[in-house]
């Protein structure tokens, strides 16, 4: 089943599911839904929609939080040159207000700073808890989605350098666990304009998505709703003006975002010359 | 006027006024009152209880965002080591879910690692907006409230070493800007049982209150209810099991919390060696 957060040709914001290219409106806001069992067929008087006819809002339009891994793949640790990963870091949050629909625009703040793509593999909690076990973590997942984690490079707090508003493009929608099948198979692509930039294996993350909302929710209560992302593989490079992203990741979806530098001003922070730097262009490589 | 997030005898969350020791319901969450102006006397049909009746929850029970300062005064700088102070660093985000209500109890999650209390100002969105100038950021502001950001040492993220829940007591109320007066006259007084650890003057701010609005506003939109917490001075130190915390902040209230360590584990991250580590004990002077 795919779930998506969507307005109405009325104005009237609200979640339904994909069938095909039709979304029925289940006629309550997403995060309200995933607590309960979703109806599989139209439930009676539910309006239905050409996919075409409504517009796309982020998967979870107020997450209570976004939380995300800072180094979860080891080629990422390399080509950035970090001593340390998450089992040093932990978990870091992005702001809620950061998120943007399916083929939104990024808007880049400044003129002066420098700013990469990360695509990555998120899910959306449903039933929510605190101090989950690694073998009950799957259990709280609604579903997986595609997460772009733009980030400024530089020596800023983490949480700055990746909240700008736009800076989390997700979606197109969620896909319910069933449908996404085994995580291990799964594999991660993002492009930029028609250049590969990342390619990886789901199975090669440090901390595997059952350990991370076990990790996560040992320091914080989840709640119905939360975004977890799961870190970035290598790959990260630049990104400016007009730039097309997308990220495909299997059963779970492809996102697109484009880029723009319109009303970028200087940076008033003075963190440009700090923090870890990865190379400007990278080709991605598979090690099998 | 002093507000009021609080659960009635009968288990109903709202939020209400408080005058004297009587709190007048207004029947609705925090969050939801703090766009429109508040009714100065009692509504018609309003429910009064005595204080001591009902529970206090903390001031914004759910806030969409609780943003904060890393090192936003010089004395605290000087006593941490670091080379930065917020010009270079900007903010971070703690959890929404780690908010305490006064007289709670902080819940020290690790046996093995230091913990420290810092007492803060903070103030709550009222208006919300995006790029906020300097001059108008004091508008935006519904009020002020004290704030405890506890905080694990060490070299994981921020966001994890001061988002686990209950890391956050904030309250216990929120009082409206006429009633607190100009900040430059504000003093900062921070207790862990008898010893006066903090004692330092608002005006000391290295970016002031409405130049951290101005700013966290140009990174991402503020929402009505969200927390911006502007920052601790020096005399930080570690807090362990029994310690009762209090900060008075003058006309802002006075804010108490417990310390207990049941349930503590041994840390399954490792970034205990890492970070700036302030001093043990500390006697506050002031340089006035």
């Amino acid at each position: 089943m795919k779930l998506l957060s969507f307005i109405r040709p009325d104005g009237i914001a609200t979640a339904g599911r994909l069938d095909d290219d039709r979304v029925v409106d289940l006629g309550r806001p997403l995060r309200t839904l995933l607590g309960d069992p979703i109806p599989e067929g139209t439930p009676r008087g539910a309006d239905v929609f050409h996919l075409g006819e409504v517009t796309l809002q982020p998967v979870v339009p107020e997450p209570s939080k976004i939380i995300a891994a800072p180094v979860n793949y080891r080629d990422h640790q390399a080509e950035m040159n970090e001593a340390y990963h998450i089992d040093a870091l932990g978990i870091f949050l992005k702001a809620p207000s950061s998120v943007l629909a399916h083929q939104g625009t990024i808007r880049l703040p400044y003129t002066d700073r420098r700013f990469d793509q990360e695509g990555e593999l998120a899910l959306v909690i449903g039933r929510p808890g605190r101090d989950i076990t690694v073998a009950d973590a799957l259990k709280h997942v609604a579903g997986y989605t595609c997460l772009l984690d733009i980030t400024m490079r530089g020596g800023e707090d983490r949480s700055t350098r990746k909240s700008f508003d736009t800076f989390t493009p997700v979606g197109p929608y969620l896909v319910t666990p069933d449908e996404v099948g085994p995580l291990e198979s799964l594999t991660l692509r993002t492009w930029v304009g028609d250049e590969l930039r990342q390619d990886a294996d789901i199975k090669d993350l440090i901390w595997s998505v059952p350990r991370l909302i076990a990790y996560a929710s040992s320091v914080m209560t989840l709640r119905t709703g939360d975004i977890i992302t799961t870190g970035t593989p290598a790959g990260v490079g630049t990104i400016t003006e007009g730039d097309r992203i997308t990220v495909d990741i299997g059963h779970v979806g492809r996102l697109e975002a484009t880029v723009s530098t319109q009303g970028a001003v200087p940076c008033p922070t003075k963190g440009a010359h700090r923090g870890p730097v990865p190379p400007k262009t990278v080709t991605p490589t598979r090690s099998k």
